[in-house]
Order: structure tokens, then C-alpha cells, then sequence
């Protein structure tokens, strides 16, 4: 058995792994049917004007504005009513002096005419319709090219795909966008005592949770998982594990970092690459192993369900999101006050997960090898390394799970 | 051409549409790694102990807390050395009086034993293990079924299933769960104008963005939805439509909406079924039916890119939640001061959107004909109905998009 070494913060391990961490480049082409919530890797600049042609943005009448200087509400101007015009449908006649057409909205203004009259404002009497005030030129119509013009850029590289830039997408008539492949996550959970699910649990065994609770907050950050097989405790099957998985952007170990003979993770990344960190002021986590493998980044977890899935929230996440070029976003978080004192460990930053009641937080944690610590919270809070006592009532911010 | 009946508030719509909107009650059964996100429609009672044994949490030493009685630093107490026991191996031997069993997190504790010692509180000394003192029986042991006993219950009907709760089903070895199915949504843009992507615009047209934009909207708040051909304004066109789709949960239609002529979505909903409401006092948006037909939700939504697209966050987000079982999260929001004066309708409520620039929010509204009125904002900010200007450096919520 050996110690860990020298335990490093939690800012300073994750500033270690953000040298490490590359956005992916490689990149896929995916219909903007199926792009929402991915990163643009192309800045998209339109060839069209859209709209493409002058159109009405009312329902009403497309009049010339001059033919309706001095009218009044006392001396209504008559003008001739000339064709209808739906949405869609091509004006076949240009509506000249004296005369006007009846429009819908969106319909294609026609020649000759320069606005729109809402229905509204005016009287129909016998083919003719009465105007009652003088509008200015281009009331009420959408020149061609207002939304989005020939030679606008329309996205970004690196800009986040939401439904209003999928829109503007569709509006210029652009099937496919050139997007960032998500960052391929391999997880492994390794550990003799480590089961299968649907396999029958052998004395010692016990079922293998951290693949499942990784994939979940794996795949909300932006990454595509990939669920490995159960790996045993020996350096070579880890080993082999890695070379077998080349193609992933990172591997997320869990199990075999901690300070027993078997704790293998350090030892493997030392033979195969290059450790970074092994060891974190954490609480839970303490154990945790980070290090680079040929451009991989690979990360070994404690085994402990609790303290793998908040290492996950607390470090995973942050580092799949810059590969994946997501932005951040700050957890969901409410005030609450403690239930009672609580102790923590001075020099560890502790994460305690709590259940929410009323404005008040209870504390949750039963022990890191317990997942209901966290299944069973509504969310958790972070005492510092310098803080060593929370007093009974004290505020404190809840990050929702 | 007919006047939009009377327009009721956004929060009278919300209500109405709230009294309609049931709960999905259909249910499918998934593997709990594709669970994540989805809703139990089950109540899951643990049938085992978790874990199976009692197990060590430490990296040490497996010895009867009796035989470290009278221990202190100066006078340690020796107990022989028996088996190693890792994780996953099953003990071979009870540790009788006077003996302990090297152990490893996780391991099985050997029959005899009751307690663990942490291997840094011990010294090693040929073949005998020195305690330094004396420790209280349990001592770093996890008992049989300490997170999870026989009958908790690990989920509950209506649980949101996050990776905690994924991990809890794994942890009592469960591999499938049933969850309520998503709430079917067909979408459907109506207007002869509408092109859809992949085809040459003739003129007058353009091309389909709302099913785009609705269907980014609608998938991120949990519904499956089913793009539907574009069709045209005939209320034959839209009775098939409805009627080829009767298995759909809800249909959005946008389009056809507004006071024109070939306004069909309250005819086709009249005629079809029960018209709820028709003409909402919000800007942009106000032109949108609500109505049920043949127990299915039927929206008509306006056919301006950004006001359906601001009808889908405002209206149908919360509508697809609530029948997905999914609770609305509040959008994220930052506060910022209008960089110029805002008039706005009284009566209505109205949401602008708005550019960020250094915590400074420039209106970003072009026309709701635009979808760049909202690609190329950052988010909205909402006046409600009685207020009709906002100065210039007001401080206003911004909703982030």
C-alpha cells in the first residue's frame, strides 16, 4: 500500500485539466432537423435575401401612398380593387394610379404598389375601397432582404445551434450544417467486485452503478458515451482496455484509484502516458487520478457511486463542455438554511449533499459507497477548504441535482 | 375578413389551455442507460440489501473491535496477520481472537471480524498487525443494506429520473424501467407559401422555418415530435392532416391564424371539435387559437417566424411539460438596463427581445416576420399588459434564449 501524494486543491486540479483539454476538432454533417443543441463549425453566410421579395406584412390593401395624400377621415380617397392576392400567390396585374389590390399577409406586393392599408382602416363600397388618411411610403410591407440579407452572416463558428439560429437556417433554405462531433466518452468501471447488470451476483459481488450514473451526466454536458465492459483489477487489461479504445476523446475509469495495493489507476497512466494529478482536496473524490495517453485524457474515479457522480458534476462536466465548446452553464441553485451544525473537514473542499424541506436543508450523506446519498437529495452545497463548521441555521446555497 | 374574437390575456390562455392538458398516461419500457431524463411510471421496491455483505470502506484492516480493547500509543496492541481479501474475493477464513485480515474498500468482511482499522492508524511487524487503540465496534464497516435495504422504496412514480436515481435502480440491479412515453407532437406549417426545404422557391414563396424552430423548442422540453408535411389552406387539406395524425398527443399548426380570409385555424378547430380561445392579448403572437379535438391539444400558431417561436417558449413549453410530467424549469434570466426608451401596447403583454452587450439590452425586434429578430438576440424581456413605456436605463429581467 502506498499514500496518495500530495493532495492538490480543487481550482488547481481543475486548471490542470483545462491545459490539458482541447476543443474537439473533427467535425460531422447533421441536418438542422437534428442540430439543435450543437456547435456550428462553419460560419454560414447567406447567398439569398429573405424575404425574397417585397411582401405584406398585414392583412389589407397594397396601395401606391401617393394616391392617398389628402385623405381624411371627413374626405375618404376611393381607390379601384383591383386583384386579391394570398400568400403565395403571384400578382398578375401591377396596380397602377387610382387602383389597389386586396392583400394577406405575406402575400407578395404588387408592381406599382409601395404599401399597405390594414383592412381595418378602411370601408369597401361597390369595387372600390375608401382610404381615410394619408400613410407614409412603405407602411406595413417588408422590403426584400429586411430579415436577412444577401451577404449577412447568419451563424457563427462556434456558435451554439438554438431553434432561432436553426430558423434563420431555414430561412435562408440550408438543409445541413457542418457541426462539431461531440466528444466520445469511453466509461469503464473497473474491480473484481464490479457485476454486470442482468448477471447474478456472486458473495463479494456487488452490481456496477458508476457506468450508469456517468453516461446520464455525461450525455446532458454534450458527450457521446460509450459503455465499456467491466475491467478486473490488472494493469494489462487496462491496458489493453485503452489501446482497444484509441478512438475515444477521453476515458473515465472508475474504481482502482485509491490507496490500496490493487489501486492501479496512477500506475497505468504512468506506464501508458502521462500522470497529471492523483489525489484531490475533495470530499468525497479524494482519490481521483488524472493524466494524458496519447492525446486522451483519462480520468481515474473513486469506485464509491457518491463520490464518482460528484466528481462528475464537479469535474466531468466542465471538461466535457469545453470539448464539447458548450458554454458552461451555472447550476441550479437555491438559498436554504442548515437543518443543524455541520463539521467538515478543514483543507478539503466538501460537497454535502442535503434534502430540501421548507427552506431548510438536512444533510443526505450517508457514506460515498452509498448512491442514495445523492438519490435520495434534492442537491448539495460546497463548504470551502477553509471552513470547518456550518452552525445550525446558517444560509447556505443549494445546487439542485 | 373577420376581426379576431375577444383577445384574453397570456395568463387566462395559460389557464384554459392548463385545464385541457392531461398528463401523458402511456407508457413504454426502457433499459435504465437510456433512462436519463425520463419519467418513472413505476414505483420500484428494492427486493435486496445494498450492499449484498458487510463491507469495509476503508483500505486497512478487518479485526474484532473487542481484541483493540486496552490499545493506546504506547502500549499497541499485535494481532496475526491471516488472508488478504481485496474487493470482489470472498473470505476463506473467520478471523478468530487475537487475529485480523488485511482488507481492501469493498472487500467482504471476513466472518469474525466486525470493524476496520485504516492502514495509516497500524504498523506492520512480522506476520502481526499493531493497533494503536482501541476502536469502537463498526468502526468503517458498511452493513448489509446500509444504502439500500429489502422493501425502500428506490423510485417512485413521477420521479424525474436523474443519474442518482439511475443509479440507485442499478444499484438494486434493475435493468429496465417503465417510464411514461413523451408526448407526441405533430407539426405542421400551413400556408401555400411555405416551400419546404430542398426545393427551388417559385415566387411568392419561402421557405418552412417554424417546423425547425418548433421543433428545437418542443424536443428540448421533452416531447417527440413528428414533422409533418406543409399544407395548404384549405380546411379539406387540414381536416385530412388532423385526421391522418389522430395519434398524435398535439398538433401545432402554424399559419392561418390571423383575421384573413383564409384564416382556417378556428374553422378547422370549430368544425373539428371544441374551440377554446382565438386571439391572445400578447405581442408578437396574438392571432393564436387553442382548441381540443378528439381529446388532442390543437394549437394554431401565427406563421411569423419569431411570434411562433415566442409562442412556443411561452405557451407550448410549459403545455409539453406538464403533459411529459416534466417540471418547468425557470428560464435563466440576467438583469440589465434598457439602452433606450421602450414604448410598448398597454393591454397587451409583450415580449422584445434584446441584444447583451455589457449588461446593457438593445431591443433586437425587427418584425415578427423576421426570424432574425430572435437569432440574432440574446434573449427577452417581458412588459406586462399595464405598463406602456420603459425608460431609457430601467433595469428589466432578460430571459436568456
Amino acid at each position: 500500500m502506498r499514500p496518495l501524494r500530495r493532495l492538490i486543491q480543487i481550482d488547481e486540479a481543475l486548471s490542470l485539466i483545462r491545459k490539458e483539454t482541447k476543443p474537439i476538432t473533427r467535425l460531422e454533417i447533421v441536418s438542422i432537423a437534428d442540430a439543435y443543441g450543437r456547435v456550428s463549425a462553419e460560419e454560414i453566410v447567406s447567398r439569398v435575401d429573405v424575404p425574397p421579395f417585397a411582401r405584406s406584412a398585414m392583412d389589407g390593401y397594397a396601395v401606391r401612398a401617393s394616391d392617398t395624400y389628402g385623405a381624411s377621415k371627413l374626405k375618404p380617397i376611393s381607390l379601384r380593387l383591383g386583384e386579391v392576392l394570398y400568400a403565395g400567390s403571384v400578382p398578375k396585374r401591377k396596380v397602377k394610379k387610382g387602383e389597389c389590390a386586396e392583400i394577406a399577409t405575406g402575400a407578395m406586393l404588387p408592381r406599382g404598389a409601395d404599401s399597405t392599408v390594414k383592412v381595418e382602416d378602411t370601408e369597401r363600397k361597390e369595387g372600390h375601397i375608401l382610404f381615410y388618411e394619408a400613410i407614409r411610403r412603405g407602411q406595413f410591407v417588408s422590403a426584400r432582404g429586411t430579415d436577412i440579407s444577401r451577404r449577412t452572416r447568419v451563424v457563427s463558428k462556434g456558435d451554439l445551434l438554438n431553434p432561432s439560429k436553426i430558423g434563420a437556417l431555414a430561412a435562408i433554405g440550408r438543409e445541413m450544417i457542418k457541426v462539431y462531433s461531440k466528444p466520445l466518452v469511453g466509461v469503464a468501471p473497473t474491480g473484481n467486485e464490479i457485476a454486470a447488470l442482468g448477471t447474478r451476483l456472486r458473495p463479494g459481488q456487488v452490481y456496477n452503478i458508476n457506468s450508469y450514473t456517468l453516461a446520464g451526466a455525461l450525455s446532458a454536458n454534450g458527450a457521446d458515451v460509450r459503455m465499456l465492459d467491466i475491467v478486473g483489477d490488472s494493469l494489462q487489461e487496462l491496458q489493453g482496455l485503452l489501446k482497444r479504445n484509441r478512438d475515444c476523446d477521453m476515458i473515465v475509469f472508475s474504481g482502482g484509484s485509491s490507496v490500496g495495493e490493487r489501486d492501479l489507476m496512477a500506475d497505468l497512466i504512468e506506464v501508458s502516458g502521462r500522470l497529471v494529478f492523483h489525489g484531490v482536496a475533495i470530499k468525497p473524490g479524494k482519490p481521483t487520478v488524472f493524466g494524458v495517453v496519447g492525446g486522451q485524457l483519462v480520468f481515474g474515479m473513486p469506485g464509491n457511486p457518491t463520490a464518482c457522480l460528484s466528481n462528475a458534476y464537479v469535474i466531468l462536466a466542465p471538461t466535457v463542455r469545453s470539448m464539447a465548446r458548450v458554454p458552461l452553464e451555472p447550476p441550479r441553485s437555491v438559498i436554504a438554511r442548515m437543518s443543524k451544525r455541520v463539521v467538515s473537514t478543514k483543507g478539503r473542499t466538501h460537497f454535502l449533499t442535503v434534502r430540501l424541506e421548507g427552506g431548510v436543508a438536512h444533510p443526505a450523506f450517508k457514506e460515498s459507497g452509498a448512491i442514495t446519498s445523492m438519490a435520495f437529495a434534492d442537491g448539495y452545497i460546497v463548504i470551502p477548504a477553509d471552513v470547518d463548521l456550518l452552525v445550525k441555521g446558517e444560509r447556505v446555497t443549494v445546487f439542485l441535482l
